[in-house]
């Protein structure tokens, strides 16, 4: 099973804000955003492992900027880093001005997918080598995350979580 | 402006899986359960404030059990903790046997809403006052979460994240 | 066959009335209130009976006041009264105004369910063992329901309708 | 105003049904069969009075056969009597067969809608002249229904719905 | 294998623009007056061929007016002329003023399906009878744009191409 | 106003098959296609000309090769020639097979988009630069196909379409 880098499954999906996807203030719906950024990141998971892949589970996500009706919306995903039967798919969320063309980043997200056969069963998939400054970046900071995840869901002890607990010290 | 327990925003989505929501499992996309989830606690999150409210944040969700094509899904949503203008609301989903009635827990999520007024301008809202020994843990635990999300966002630093920095003690 | 009481079948189902739901006026269509109703009864059937239900009837509905676009829907169903293999759900619909949290009644409903197995085929399902004033109210009043009933679909004759006959006395 | 025949403000909505629309059988939900219904009969009525038109009540509908997954629904909705600002809409529905080409009646339901202005209050809409034998029978059966209608609602005595009390002398 | 007249297969769509399908202007995309027409030509293919159709081409198309938000728009399909195992269905869109009634032509456009077994092998068809003077014109005009088809494939020659190289000489 | 390169209005949009759009072989919807194929096609529309844009025309479309449900589609749209307030968007259509990821075209296709103001009223755009040797067979394909496009609506003559003409002779 070969290696393979972010870029062999990244995934684009852009397109724009329909009036039913949006609130009271005539923005698209947090969770809107939510569903399009795992079928992007579903897509990349499964260019990576070339496996059925299910939503295991979503970092912390943050919606720091608006996204008004009618945007263009780009989600981008690649697969950063994997691990045995799991991977972690980045996703970045742009907007763009139609008049001057501008892209505004609107989100950054983290989605962790395991890869299954047709019975549901985890399997094994190719490692990931990153390339660029930023993908190296994520590919280190993952195991980082992966503690947290783990420490979060009550699978591992703080002490144990070594990453992290550096952080504090 | 006041307090509020976490029942009076109690909000319930109870309704089932349609085939224009499943993976090639025949399960639930993950990003579905997303959206459902944000409308839900948008709407508690509504309850408790009175105001508009806009997604914030999605704090790790970890999806453990899948939930099959033609499931009655319940989700359960409840502000746990108000801040200034923002609120954090706790989600419970539960799917439930045909058969035999049984309901099972299939996922928890932590969804922050902040209350804006019509022109998008954060608005203060009421306190939360827990009841339930759930309610008070979660309403507990909130701090934690937030000075988590801070730090995340690089907001503040790890040492201020002194609920944090005392878990790895 | 144990028999049930109409909260054993309570289903909840709360959600926004988005703009693609709307008509001319930016109100809620009555179709899509007909279409939830029945989405929401037919969980509610499930839960009493365990098992597949289906659509078999829906009694005179009338829309008496506007939902407006934005709304936050209440739908609540509970099984009225059980018959050998069919079964009435009432349904409740509310809409509450987010600056005062006020609900107004919009619309009543009684729909009436078939439970079958798996080849389609009708099975007797368990009783209702109603508990509140109203609860007890509807029960009493399925009867006269189930007569009206036949009579439209001409299976019984005005004067078999003893219930409905009584009436005009 | 011009009074119109029925067949003025005939409105037919012909289309599949999709897997997204279907029950645990995989048929037709019934109400989806109700939304669809309201769209045909809300045009019809729209056509009738030339008004913005919403829907004041759906009568006793049955659903006496099941509509298969990918089965071709035709809806035909004519509006069949009109009172000062109201007026009935009778729809009939089938279902055909592939193969054989041959139409099976699946559905037969009667809707009432309001014509309003833009703010909502009713106005005065023309009245129908029926030309078939059925649509004399739907008009002369359409002043029986509205007494029912009215006497469900309450806003009648039983002793004052004279052509109902009729039908049981 | 009986031939048909194109009245047999008359297909009939209508129904209002709701929200979620119009663009910056308020007017329909594009997109979705293209898929409702492939809907209910799809239709008038397996009435005429009384079996399984798939898209096979479209011809071009024009948009040469608006369709605004709200807008009643029937689509009407008709096949105008049958091939071995393919056949052309002609459809027609209008749209129609709701306070004068009066109806607007906004679109035509012709498709092209394949009969096929359950497999998906194409299988013989009935053949078509215009009656009309239009069906006539358009029986007619159907071989030209099946070489003009064949030409843009680059299926046939232009010498070969006999009907459309008479438009030049 | 700058000339840009087809690559500046580069366009993809990758999504999967759900259920909701696929017929009784469980392929995709011709129509869904067009739709789709139609977004895309708009934002690079968009993306060139930095206004409004609203689809004018769709090209003769083939589908020759079936998409089957939970199939992987990418649609890449790129704007290939611009003439005054108009432009043509050359989309390709691929597939891809997930264990082996290997891509299959299925499609192609010609939209033509008008650039509008607010008020609908066309607007100069700026000129395409083809740069790859696809892209300029495109670009130079374009008059050709402009030609056709008046000619078949009627609004030049056969003997003034003089690129066509020249394929005759």
């Amino acid at each position: 099973m070969e290696a393979k880098t972010p870029e062999a499954s990244k995934t684009v999906l852009t397109d724009v804000v329909l009036p039913g996807e949006t609130n009271a203030l005539n923005n698209l719906f947090g969770g809107e955003l939510l569903a399009r950024m795992d079928r992007a990141a579903s897509i990349a998971a499964g260019r990576h492992s070339r496996r059925i892949t299910v939503t295991a589970s979503v970092n912390h996500v943050a919606f720091t900027k608006a996204v008004p009706l009618g945007s263009v919306v780009t989600v981008e995903a690649k697969v950063s880093r994997a691990f045995r039967t799991s991977m972690e798919v980045c996703i970045d969320v742009w907007i763009e001005d139609r008049q001057s063309g501008e892209r505004t980043k609107v989100n950054e997200a983290i989605y962790t997918f395991v890869a299954v056969d047709e019975t549901g069963k985890p399997t094994t998939i190719p490692e990931v080598i990153p390339e660029t400054e930023l993908e190296k970046q994520r590919y280190a900071a993952a195991l980082r995350r992966k503690q947290l995840s783990l420490l979060l869901a009550g699978k591992i002890k703080p002490q144990d979580a070594t990453e992290l607990k550096a952080l504090f010290d």
